[in-house]
């Protein structure tokens, strides 16, 4: 069965993104320090080997991915492709795409809600699970029931500022633990979301 | 080496306490579902055996407790005696304590500060690590640096509302895995502070 899952590196106390996240320094201070279990060292690529490749190598096999339009245009839709592996991009968003997305031909703009985007990323997902992005569209499908499982990994630092993955939620909202892979860098929980 | 170790029950949003905490309705709403993983099923007491059981051994034999007035108050002192082990109890305030205090001989007010108040801790603990309580209490000892681990219980649970064990700190600070128990009730993980 098919899941929809929100992948995303996160400090103990909760951030997903440091202080001055502005144009110029995407991701705020200490951005790689989230992702450095995910990096080659040398800042050659991503990790291929080891526990960091395997979980990578999950990512690059959904098969779509739903993104708020924040993060989409934070971004620039990844150049339209987002893992390379041409998979269709599904942004949840009221108004209608800025022009240059018309360039981008696996992008799709859905302003009928995050349920809609969701079933619509599922079916174009052909079985492969869909990839959610962002931290707004995450609290979103999670108080709209469209959020199936949760990969946090667990960075061992503590940041002190920036943006929280989890803001303030509707309403309790209980999970089952799936899977603990634990490394120096990382703890890798992988949750899923109880209906 | 005797480490001042800080104890919580966090659900994976970062609450230590639910929404709605005030007199009558301690830790705010559902707090027993952070603590559920400590306590033995039908309401007698704590888990004295399993991964639990052990984790809960490891606090018993703690050899003084450092905690800040707030939470001190808050349960009477724990009637004078934490764990009812006769270890001391340290009080970090800037103000003398309430009168009802002087029946208490193991409870101690500290009032020149957490470096001196864990000083006094360690130095009482005889070679046993030091429980340090409460989230405010916490954030300053790692402020100043006298915070040595942190053993988080991490519940599979999201509040979405409450008190934060992390609010803003005052600086990125980073932390090395001891340790990863993977259970279905909690993911524990203990973390050095590093200097």
């Amino acid at each position: 069965m098919a899941a929809a899952v929100l992948y995303m590196s996160m400090s103990l106390d909760g951030y997903i993104s440091g202080p001055n996240d502005e144009p110029g320094n995407p991701g705020g201070d200490g951005f790689g320090r989230l992702h450095a279990w995910a990096l080659a060292p040398g800042g050659e690529g991503f990790r291929t080997a080891g526990v960091a490749g395997k979980l990578l190598a999950e990512v690059s096999s959904t098969g779509a991915v739903l993104v708020g339009r924040r993060t989409a245009e934070q971004v620039d839709h990844w150049g339209g492709d987002h893992h390379d592996r041409g998979v269709p991009i599904f942004v949840v968003s009221h108004r209608p795409p800025g022009p240059l997305v018309a360039a981008y031909p696996l992008v799709t703009y859905v302003n009928d809600g995050i349920e809609s985007a969701m079933a619509q990323a599922k079916a174009a997902a052909g079985g492969r699970d869909v990839l959610v992005h962002g931290a707004y569209t995450a609290q979103r499908a999670l108080e709209t029931g469209v959020l199936d499982e949760v990969q946090i990994h667990q960075v061992p630092v503590l940041f002190g500022g920036g943006r929280r993955l989890f803001d303030v939620l509707p309403s309790h909202i209980e999970l089952d633990v799936l899977q603990v892979i634990d490394t120096p860098e990382a703890t890798h929980i992988r949750y899923r979301v109880r209906r």
